[in-house]
């Protein structure tokens, strides 16, 4: 069985939005069992969205097609799919009263055009939308017309705003796809998310072992992030969990203590959930990484049991005043120096009263680097209760790859040293 | 003509990875006056990268495929599209050498499979890589077999890992795709950016007086971000540069201080441009947000020059330490309320020195609502010399999206205080 999706917008032709839609449909549909064949972005015009979706509708059973279905008048594609698919469109009265009181409950006058997101080809589902104006559509294509048997297709349409696409999909389409296409076997994709080991280091450790389930069916495959290596393993039929386990339990004996988790894991998540069985607490001191790492603690859910904050000391006089760094270190080495980031990390840890203090400086870039301490030079330091560890990486990077993989090194250290203690 | 992007990876097919190449590519190609008609992404088996590529070539003249280049066995691109070319893979010397000296500097051996590397389609042009192991690829396609009028087609080959696909395409395949096709006549593509107005309102305010231009070929579209919408303007022909201007003209007349900026203005750094040019400074002192507002200012290139410095402050005891909130006031109002969020304002900017100050504290969810405060509460202060203005927006939304929206309206109250003043 097939899916496809289809992302329409000429926003994304131009490079002007980043289409995270693709990454968040794969990912629910892989979790259910699902596997996308293909996703492909046009412009929203009328011939290249009708062309994208014959032939979408001639290669998958189940087409997913988002944006489109707003107010303005760019927004084509019910017009453009109905007329492909030769329905007429009607008036749905109870999207229209709907859509009425949505603006009525907010004092607004409806907008004139906001009308036509309550038209709805003949034959199709509306799919409710409790958190925008435009509901989605699905309409069963059968038989199916772009294909040479005429099996049946079914072709979901999406509104284009995340928080409104995603209940969306998650209350009906999947169930849809569900009832319509049950699973015909076990299917599972697991990931092992590893760190401080390169991509072909990983193979060369771990080809070897896992080749009888390998030979046996099982896939492989290796993704590299920033410091990370993903290890992800695909297994399907009766033994797909037999297999899976037996796979990640000797990637674990090969990789030891690089493998710092598994599926969606982040290192964010894991140090808090370290900290938090460990009933031990964390404080940040950042300069060039300038909030960034205290923003990744932040995203995890329950961070604040076990972060007490963070100082973002851009200037001197906040690593004087804040952190207590002492003036002569910073006129002797500088701001950016190991003396200093151990100052501000004890600093940090002193003052905030935590277990743990990380403490960050160094030259983001483009500008401030100088010949001894070139753009990219970082010092990490990670106060405990017993010693102050100092990291000094140098990380010549665009700004913003400049911050990740400063914050992945300093999260790493405090991962290394929870893990050893 | 027509160009087309194909990303390969399974890992995209499962939602592991966000594909952030498809923006960066079609920005690129757009602000060097080519459009893009459309993107696809497919996963790395050898049948599904075989026919997206016959289908590109089959439509366009310019074709651009990323990832499959590694020195894992699921790096098959190089292999499946000599093949489908009927091409023969040779070893480069050049490269060889290369790839030895990369690991003898860094003090590796050589993992056998990076060989494969070094193996080049006769005929194609090497892209040299100096960021990573894998070169790129170009090959002409002449004639081309996947179209009836054998017409000639580019197809260009280029590692996955960004650091090394983009200096890559700036440095070799813009300039190969301007020799080989260069631009027949001006294309203008203006974002106008505006914030604190809806999508619809901005339309009926500027779709009339705008009638003129768009009845003569301009072409307009909107796209809605979290509480921003663009406007965006394309024009063609020998008029483009007066037709925008022009319609630039009417927009900025029409939603006066709603426009922000265009293009890829960030409010970040419109605020960064707006405290440098009246030499003022700022201070944060975040509670819900942790760190993302000091993130996003310190992503800025020249922030340090009016960012003092941020405070996170996460637990009570930090808002009393480091703020100066005084315990009276968290008993009396909460950590969460307007009271909090004007003595952590004004006590930030005290104790920065800073001429303003910006203060959040709100309840980001998913736990820590209360029936009168429910998640989502948020209290937005800005302390200035003269006043301290206090907002208490209601952002019901899951986590991340929480500290975006909270931060743009922050951000937001910063910017219209500073072009009022």
């Amino acid at each position: 069985m097939n899916i496809e999706i289809i992302n329409t917008g000429s926003e994304l032709m131009f490079g002007l939005v980043l289409n995270t839609h693709q990454q968040w449909l794969c990912r629910q549909l892989t979790d259910a069992g699902y596997t996308v064949s293909r996703q492909t972005a046009v412009p929203d015009t009328g011939p290249a969205i009708q062309q994208i979706v014959r032939e979408a509708l001639a290669r998958a059973e189940f087409v997913i097609v988002t944006g489109g279905l707003g107010p303005t008048s760019d927004d084509l594609t019910r017009d453009l799919i109905a007329a492909l698919l030769g329905k007429k469109l009607h008036t749905d009265e109870a999207i229209l009263t709907r859509l009425k009181d949505f603006f009525a409950q907010r004092g607004r006058t409806m907008p004139e055009h906001t009308h036509v997101q309550a038209q709805v080809p003949d034959g199709a589902l509306v799919l409710p939308n409790p958190n925008g104006t435009a509901p989605g559509l699905a309409m069963k294509v059968s038989p199916n017309p772009f294909r040479p048997d005429g099996k049946t297709g079914w072709l979901v349409m999406l509104p284009g705003p995340p928080r409104e696409l995603k209940p969306m999909f998650t209350d009906h389409v999947l169930p849809l796809l569900r009832q319509k296409f049950p699973l015909a076997s076990t299917f599972i994709c697991r990931t092992i998310r590893t760190t401080g080991i390169g991509e072909s280091i990983v193979e060369e450790k771990i080809a070897a072992p896992l080749k009888p389930l390998t030979d046996a069916g099982l896939e492989l495959g290796y993704c590299a992030h920033y410091g990370e290596v993903d290890v992800r393993l695909v297994a399907r039929g009766a033994d797909a969990e037999k297999s899976a386990a037996a796979a990640e339990a000797i990637i674990r004996e090969q990789l030891g203590t690089h493998v710092f988790g598994t599926q969606d894991d982040q290192l964010n998540a894991v140090i808090v959930r370290l900290l938090t069985e460990r009933k031990e607490t964390l404080a940040l001191a950042e300069s060039c990484t300038g909030g960034y790492v205290a923003n990744r603690i932040t995203d995890v859910p329950g961070a604040s049991a076990v972060f007490l904050g963070g100082l973002v000391t851009y200037s001197n006089e906040a690593k004087q005043n804040l952190l207590g760094v002492s003036a002569e270190t910073l006129a002797e080495h500088g701001a950016v120096s190991a003396a200093t980031a151990r100052e501000m990390a004890e600093g940090a840890r002193k003052r905030m009263g935590s277990d743990y203090a990380l403490a960050i400086t160094g030259i983001a870039g483009p500008g401030g680097g100088t010949e001894t301490k070139p753009v990219g030079t970082v010092f990490i330091a990670l106060a405990t209760a017993r010693h102050t560890f100092v990291l000094n990486p140098v990380n010549r990077f665009d700004r913003p790859t400049f911050k990740q993989i400063t914050c992945q090194q300093a999260l790493e250290l405090l991962r290394r040293t929870l893990v050893k203690h």
